[in-house]
């Protein structure tokens, strides 16, 4: 962290589960540092500071408007149900706060649409909370993937993110309420294979959408499994599976015309400093059939701080920018963010309309 | 091998490529040997025996007819064409041979029928010639999904295969020849993602079958790439996907309430003689989710002989329960080669009626 570059302020609105993470990645970014707590009630909004280690002097507010209107607070990080995301998400802007918005952003792309034109209209910069994307891991296997030699071009995509959720997840959890987050394990657990598609794809939106018949929904209707097969223009596809009702299990195979990239702990990694992933070029049988020349190779990546920590680094530089230099926001994840929420719409809709293919528009 | 088990005689019909692997096998296998080889033209024939070190003794046959009348025969392999494989397969059985077919076993279950009533009809043993299944860590993997503690209800199976075939496969190879090998892709490494999945389902035949639109045909119209959704009664699904376009990828990912199994080598081993599989029970994230508890484990398992030498110890010791006990054949391969082929059947006639979801028969 350069000399000038400042130390920004973030304000966490609401005590979901996941602030535990965020709050513990904004304390280990060099560049940024937990400057309040809002809840619902203070008592509520203080007891998440004590559990959680925050700053003494870490502000506690009864109400979000009450950090909204903090002079003090640079970022705001919303970790609040989907359908709260429009209002909050929006209210933050207009006050002229920064957005780290958890995924999924929004429950259709119309209502991220006004959430990221207030951010425009008020100079500020967005952010999901996907925090995958920003482990140098990530940045590695870019290397592979954009290698013509070794990886060619990308043809083929497959992804799965499911997990077991415990039966009171299923009863009681947010994710799971028609009223809290109706896209269910599709914006939760799905949102992670339809990014590492985009990502995959260089965020180049595919044409078409087709849901599988692999649809769980639960009584109330919101969906507990699903999955999807892509098709862009040129020919290539993917494929992602999404469920809350089976055991943990993350992939990602990204196939190209000379190399293949594969692993199975994308979104979270099995352990927190070292990650790795499994690349092959140009691998073919030997001569009798009855192996592998060359076979994969296995390549470790270090990061000094969590992933999570990463993305805070990143989005505290980008709004040190700002603040600093009175520049303009940086459009590019918001964008991603956008792709992301019209694939996961498109995906909705065909479920909704029996399978049929629905066409991405943009 | 025990002094009561025989030595089993295979003829091989046809000097396809697969055929010099297989020749290898035989050798290995301790209860087979090669008795002989036929082509079209005895030259061809004899320069087979010679390029793959057959046994001085083999005896070499011009004709495929020939071979069949030769009675120091007790098995044909047949890496013939799958157009052919009605005609030669029928009659290897009714001139009273067991026979090894490869795979696809035919263009479709009707085909497959008539060999396989030949077979019964004859008193002789059916294989196909899918060698991954015999290898000591499919058993070893069958342990894991069948343990309800550690893999708990099997939910989803997501399987893969793929190679980047040389211009000249694309052009000439018989495998992209209508009139040879109408199936393609489809028929070739699709074969093994449908057979992965049934294994994997305990060769429970799925319910419906949904291709995808990952189609590719060439000109001719065969099928260069493609892919399906499998559906279960039961709620259980699957999906595949096959190409001859893309850079050689396999994986098989079969997941559970509990547990689940993933491979990325599982037709062909990356090395011959070991071969390893992971597995994740009960995994969950950590308190601060930023890692996983437990993270997956690495099985390896060896072989003492190369997994298509498993398979003919296997074809060997059936078939010589048949000939020193006067046994009847075991049906248990035949129900598993037309289990898959029925479900081939299925994707391709959902190919051919628009992605359309095809009820599958017994």
């Amino acid at each position: 962290m350069s000399p000038s570059e400042p130390t920004i302020r973030f304000g966490i609105m609401g005590c979901a589960d996941i602030a535990r993470k965020v709050s513990r990645a904004i304390n280990l970014a060099p560049n940024a540092r937990i400057a309040a707590v809002a809840s619902r009630s203070l008592e509520k909004a203080a007891a998440f500071a004590r559990a959680n280690n925050l700053p003494p002097d870490t502000k506690i507010h009864g109400s979000y408007e009450s950090l909204l209107d903090d002079p003090d607070i640079d970022v705001v990080y919303l970790p609040l149900p989907t359908t709260l995301h429009l209002k909050w998400a929006t209210l933050a802007a207009q006050k002229k706060k920064h957005v780290l918005l958890e995924k999924p952003v929004a429950v259709t792309v119309a209502e991220l649409d006004q959430i990221l034109a207030a951010c425009v209209a008020n100079g500020v910069q967005f952010m999901d909370g996907t925090m995958w994307v920003h482990h140098p891991r990530t940045a590695k296997m870019r290397e592979f993937l954009d290698d013509k030699h070794r990886f060619g071009e990308l043809r083929t995509i497959h992804s799965c993110f499911t997990f077991a959720a415990p039966d009171s997840f299923l009863k009681d959890n947010i994710r799971v309420k028609p009223d809290l987050d109706s896209l269910g394990a599709l914006g939760d657990a799905g949102w992670y294979g339809v990014r590492a598609i985009l990502w995959a794809a260089g965020y180049h939106l595919p044409k078409t959408a087709v849901a599988t018949r692999a649809l769980v929904l639960s009584e109330q209707g919101v969906i507990l499994a699903c999955g999807a097969s892509l098709h862009w223009e040129d020919g290539k596809s993917a494929t992602f599976h999404c469920s809350f009702l089976t055991h943990m299990t993350m992939f990602l195979t990204a196939i190209g015309t000379q190399g293949t990239l594969q692993l199975n702990d994308f979104i979270i990694p099995f352990e927190e400093h070292e990650a790795s992933f499994s690349t092959a070029s140009q691998a073919r049988f030997n001569d009798q059939v009855t192996g592998w020349e060359p076979g994969p190779s296995q390549h470790v990546v270090s990061t000094d701080i969590p992933q999570e920590a990463c993305l805070i680094r990143e989005l505290s530089r980008l709004v040190g920018e700002i603040k600093v230099h009175g520049g303009k926001p940086d459009l590019t994840w918001a964008s991603r963010s956008r792709k992301t929420q019209r694939v996961l719409d498109a995906v909705k809709e065909s479920i909704d309309n029996g399978f049929q293919p629905v066409e991405i528009g943009n």
